[in-house]
């Protein structure tokens, strides 16, 4: 049997888990992408429970940087940056409830080199930033162009090549109020950029306003831990996602399933309240829906808990927080 | 002569810093306060350059604190929170000018106690909260009212009173397409906490959007280095601010001029990156109109640079640097 | 072929990774354990490269906390913990050399319960510690004791059996003119807490004192990443370790090797700087031993860096940086 | 009456304030000057309480940066660095107790310009450093030399005269076993390079070894908040302190008094850390000497706290946090 058939999302989703109506919401449908994740644009599609979304997403970059001789600085245009597909409006969902996204599929499209990466000046994990903003000079700018290909991966150079292992970048949830860019990662999800977020899992996230209001983009096909120099192997996508809600599941930040997991997912800066985040979430969920309490669950987890860095670059950096199923068996 | 004849604002803005048409922004004219600064709502007044805005501003809690007793998890609503006038515009602003608000007098408002602070579960400088997520069992909540008098100060006890040293805890424009909450301080100003914000002085921020869109609210009567427990002295006010309008002076992050001293503020976590943020701005502003290359300005900041911690508490922590005019001289 | 054949020890140190002779490191040959790695003790053990020293190494709490009803406040002393074998003094070790240390074998000793964690007051990752210095009440103390079993693990409860993965937690060499506390992770390596510091793995240490001055102790079962609430799976255990030495390769943080990964370690808070250092540690390494340039090691660790997660509760945090040798093949 | 007086120190410790034997430590009878903070050195002098110390410090460089063509990075040598006076042996002095060292008088000696301050590789506030580890390449290095006069100030240039504001960079006694850096601050001082320990304070140091070894050094002409660049004015001087023993008082971290305040001193990373040590130790000083419990004295130092920044450069940042005695009265 398939793990995902006792997945939470098959078990208490108002879909129980079964693909409904796939729709198709491509480059024209959307028409204008957008920058921020809000409750303000008019939904660009409204679905059912339990049904599937296939989106062309744009790269990061939109598209703009299509030479290694391009200038980022030249080309980009902040806060115009990350374009985002939807907000997809999921019927029945009301603040309070829980998303469920399920990864069904992401394929890269488009012309060759189709994947890139950049250095952007005062942006990165080892340089000087607008926030850790210091007086030495910037490195030099750079885009590097590389082919993505599904089968044989992606071309760094002649002699590395890298596994094409794709995952979403940003994706979330509309806040109540608030109209957030879509570079910054929260309790909402967007910009996590955590490689966990792939084909295969089921990412939960917390819904705040009716509708839900789910946007995503931002693909990756291929990232370090961390997203080091703050570009990851950036590709636009078609890539498809089964949406189910679960009613009256309330948490604070984001969740993830997988086959061989449970992940909390935080948010934050410095680095070590992501991970207090994460994990906090972890010990609450252990003590809700397995057997332990808070104390049994944070001493176990001193033991047996994974962490996955996500990203040490966006406005605030982003860890997971997992445990392996094989130990804690399966959420109640 | 007045300090305030050779401020920057009056020396370089539209209407040379003298006052023009004089606005009441009552309660009935405000109606709906914003608890987001964004580019969204409708404007609640249209003014000119140079024109003086007398609002009336109610404390960070809306006026729903009026017992000792009450307890703010039953009565406070996140995300409602930190009400906020405006948004006012300014005709002529576009992104890239500066907005000069000059503080001109802040008085209490409202029957006595009109102050109030409180302890607020996981928020605050001293204690667990929801990014330091920790284990700990929360502080219990608490409620104190104070009276609060411009001429005899705030009543702390029967022993201890401290003077009434009001400021405007939050004030900023619209980020360019963003909403964010009344809550976060960041480089368009927001919720900065920050004591220097006082009456006497004159605030710049940097324009992003045309009206330059600003709001103001969250008057403390009385407030420590960092806002400790996160709660000042709050109270509603009658707060009179002097808008005028500096075109083409473009910079990151807000900056302010009193008597005494220039000052940049910076806002992030962790704290060193905020007063980065605040140091490498002064560096800048020494360097393109005093006398000063960046690295004498460096080594300067470094023998005669002052810092003044807002708030430890908020989503960002604010700091703002400063030298004394005494040893810089004039801006040019 | 081994893999070690291929080890940067074995193609660079003084005895090309072929084990001399075998010590052994008694409890009673060590006599006195160490509370910090420093300069001044007299070794307890000379040694020539390549030889293999066996220690019989004592937990993090010497022993003292026996049953679960005992009290750590009550049987342990600051700053006598994490007591360390050595110091060794490796002959022909210089300043700007680096120590070689092949983790061989290591095996629980004692009679069971033989392991034990603990929730010590104001200590651990999800509570207010002496440096996170909140007004929360502490969490209770706990004391866990488990049976650990090379062969069948560590087991947790009747439910639950963890896999015994053990490694070194605390292992460095002595700074040039510091004693510091063994609970401490730095430049010298010490209390780091990384579970990939386990058997099979070379660890290089950069040499700061003549005869290098080697302690280690701190054997853990298993652990999490993270160490989450401050300590793991604490276990005596005889430690095997082969010492080699290579000389004039000067760095300046901790480095490791094993059959797959190149890893670098950082130490520092808050958690983002440790990551700096171990990354910009790889990025060098690359720029030195491989065929990259900086901006293009950069570029590379961007998408194919690993990172993992040693300590979030020491002094300061411990994270590794890796890159799998299957991607940049083997050091020149 | 004098403030002093009435302070902890003449009214608590053994020799009530009163002066007693006055010792000269000149360069000679010190000879060797320390680069640790440990408990291993014989002690230079043995006095007993209430003995005045008139010290001859050397600058933190011990004077091999002479002119400003010369080049740190050729001159310094780590660790040896920031040298210090002492041990001073206080007769009576164990753990537990502590140490009231009242700063008497400081004046610049030996040639001119005996002012020193530098930009020295990857060390600063607004730089990338060794933990701030990035790839930016370093500032170029400078050294400053100034003219310090006691009564004329610092001339800075020739347009700029600096106040002579000269206090302690670095005071601590010994840790119970660890040898520490001298440019480390900590729980038992150190290198706090926090302005207000300067000549009219009292500072307040918790003593961990018999004789409670108490050392000095690293004084300053001039400091900004933070001393941003790291280096401030360094000068040698004629530093005269009162050394006295209040038996008994046991507690954490450095306090100070003045005359208008009481000061507590925190120092770690990141910065939210060291304020939070201060002002938590502030809350513990008010609700054990003073009228208030720890919840009254956590709301009223969010009123009328202040805070310091000493040192955003040194492995931990310090930062002191006080509350004037106008308002709380007189310690019991």
């Amino acid at each position: 049997m398939n793990w995902f058939d006792q997945s939470i999302m098959a078990r208490r989703a108002v879909a129980k888990g079964k693909p409904g109506t796939t729709h198709q919401l491509t480059e024209v449908a959307q028409g204008q992408y957008h920058y921020t994740l809000g409750p303000n644009p008019k939904p660009v599609l409204h679905i059912q429970p339990g049904d599937v979304v296939s989106a062309e997403t744009h790269d990061a970059f939109e598209g703009k940087l299509r030479s290694e001789s391009d200038k980022p600085s030249e080309l980009l245009n902040l806060p115009y940056l990350n374009p985002q597909n939807g907000p997809i409006y999921v019927e029945g969902a009301e603040k309070g409830d829980c998303l469920a996204v399920y990864i069904r599929d992401m394929k890269p499209r488009g012309p060759q080199p189709c994947g890139t990466t950049a250095l952007i000046t005062e942006f990165g994990g080892l340089v000087a930033t607008g926030d850790t903003a210091l007086l030495n000079t910037p490195l030099p700018e750079r885009v590097k162009k590389v082919d993505v290909d599904a089968e044989t991966g992606v071309k760094w150079t002649d002699k590395i090549t890298l596994p094409y292992q794709p995952f979403i970048g940003t994706i979330g949830v509309s806040p109540e109020i608030e109209s957030i860019s879509s570079l910054v990662p929260d309790y909402y999800g967007g910009n996590m950029d955590l490689p966990d977020v792939a084909p295969g899992a089921v990412i939960y996230l917390p819904v705040h306003t009716k509708g839900a209001y789910l946007y995503l983009g931002d693909c990756h096909a291929a990232q370090g831990d961390g997203e080091l120099c703050g570009v990851a192997i950036e590709h636009p996508t078609v890539t498809t996602v089964q949406v189910d809600l679960i009613k009256d599941w309330t948490f604070k930040w984001p969740r993830l399933e997988n086959e061989q997991f449970y992940m909390t997912i935080g948010s934050a800066r410095p680095m070590e309240d992501a991970t207090r985040i994460a994990y906090r979430e972890l010990v609450r969920w252990l003590a809700a829906e397995f057997d332990f309490d808070e104390i049994e669950a944070y001493m176990l987890l001193t033991q047996a808990g994974r962490v996955r860095l996500g990203n040490m670059v966006d406005p605030k950096y982003t860890l997971g927080a997992s445990i392996l199923k094989s130990i804690v068996g399966q959420a109640r």
